[in-house]
């Protein structure tokens, strides 16, 4: 859907392909329900804000989010909001009217898989710049994430990525958090990275049972370190590690990094589930 | 032209779009020629390399600029090469069929008036990230350049914009040389900006007079101590620069800086008009 048509093709001249000039977001559809609907629209706006993309009106953004998703139970909707159709060269004076794009996606079949068995992951080359004022939303400038991607070997679902400092900041596709011990962490994302929707959920969760969750510079010795590595986003919730390139991960029952792990996931589910 | 085929429009799922996943060109189409054809491709197709984007056919692309340039004396002709459409997701496995998009413009009226008359600049707060793999080509992750562009003043035709260290770079659409007595300087690019076509013809030109362009780190001081500073691309040709801030600069005839320019100056008119 382009500004509320139902098409699949938008013009050439749209500043979203000529300068990555937009923002986006991916949100999970389960039983009918956009979950963490106004997290994701929060944080459109936010990036809208930076890039002073004008004209927004999250009012009909919404109806229209309403009307294609609401026959559908299970899905993923995808979101980009560029800054409209411009002439050539940089300038955006003049520009308020943002292009609304929404497209519906099937989930992909092996979520729950890995959800239940976890995953291999590996470490990708590609670094991630610092540049605070881009840094947190989703925009569309995603080469860095295109090319840490294109690393992954087959049998890796996901890979930790390093900003030019060597610092742990994230997945290609999704947040980080560490157990070390009996603490959380996750990387602090002020210069680069996605400040993921599921990341503050989880956060918030374990925030509830007391358990602060701590945000500060993670080094590749914190993941050597690390009893349990686990990765989230708004698509497949919460997926934990069990292999790193030749070290296993053992998450025994009764354990702080099973529990931990176990009662996220079951939170997660709840999320999906509940009316909202 | 999209794919050879005479359309303004483009699929949504194109990654050109969901990521900024490609790379364009901006060519000056005069007296019938596209100027610098083959330097302009072999840019693109460096950027293509180093985005792996793999299946572009240069000559049917060459044929496609033919046929859409063939009755056109003077315009802008944009190339843009993306990755092609694929899934949800950052992975481009599978993909071999890039998209090709080319779009004519015109020109902008007052190209020639700068030319003769010099241009007013300024500094620009937005700070280049560096990303020596992403350095030098023109890909479509452009949020920086759109965000230094829009801090310029109305009476401002270009901008001076700095890397994260404070050493000046480029212009927003455009590369800078300073003279600073009878040398002559540009950045050095090796970390982020634009290796831009006119930029190369102008270094190439100079040392066919046996002047050597320095590359070098440009600090604001370097600015400072300058006795001429001008702009260049593909389209605009060399815009020299008459007010920085509050400073004045001269060109007097017979003095170094106004010899180079001019010189360079008649160079470019002459590469416009030639047969090739």
């Amino acid at each position: 859907m382009v500004n509320g048509r139902l098409q699949n093709s938008l013009p050439v001249s749209d500043r979203g392909l000529q300068y990555g000039d937009g923002v986006w977001e991916t949100l999970l559809i389960s039983s009918g329900k956009s979950i963490l609907l106004d997290e994701h629209l929060e944080r459109l706006n936010w990036g809208c804000r930076v890039l002073k993309i004008l004209g927004l009106d999250e009012k009909i953004l919404r109806q229209e989010i309403a009307f294609l998703t609401q026959d559908i139970s299970h899905c993923i909707l995808k979101i980009i909001i560029t800054r409209g159709s411009g002439g050539r060269g940089y300038s955006a004076q003049g520009l308020n009217k943002p292009t609304r794009l929404l497209a519906l996606h099937k989930l992909p079949e092996n979520i729950e898989n890995y959800r239940h068995n976890g995953i291999k992951i590996q470490y990708c080359h590609t670094q991630l710049t610092h540049n605070s004022l881009l840094a947190g939303f989703k925009h569309l400038n995603r080469l860095e994430q295109v090319l840490a991607r294109s690393e992954l070997v087959n049998d890796c679902q996901e890979g930790l990525v390093s900003d030019i400092q060597g610092n742990i900041i994230e997945g290609t596709m999704s947040n980080v958090f560490l157990i070390l011990g009996q603490q959380i962490i996750t990387p602090s994302l002020e210069q680069c990275g996605i400040k993921g929707i599921m990341r503050a959920y989880i956060i918030s969760l374990l925030a509830k049972e007391n358990i602060d969750v701590i945000e500060r510079c993670v080094s590749m010795q914190d993941i050597d370190n690390a009893n349990g590595i686990f990765f989230t986003n708004s698509v497949i919730g919460l997926w934990f590690v069990v292999k790193l390139n030749e070290r296993y991960f053992e998450y025994k029952k009764g354990s702080f990094v099973f529990t931990v792990i176990n009662n996220l996931q079951k939170k997660i589910r709840l999320l999906e589930k509940k009316s909202n």
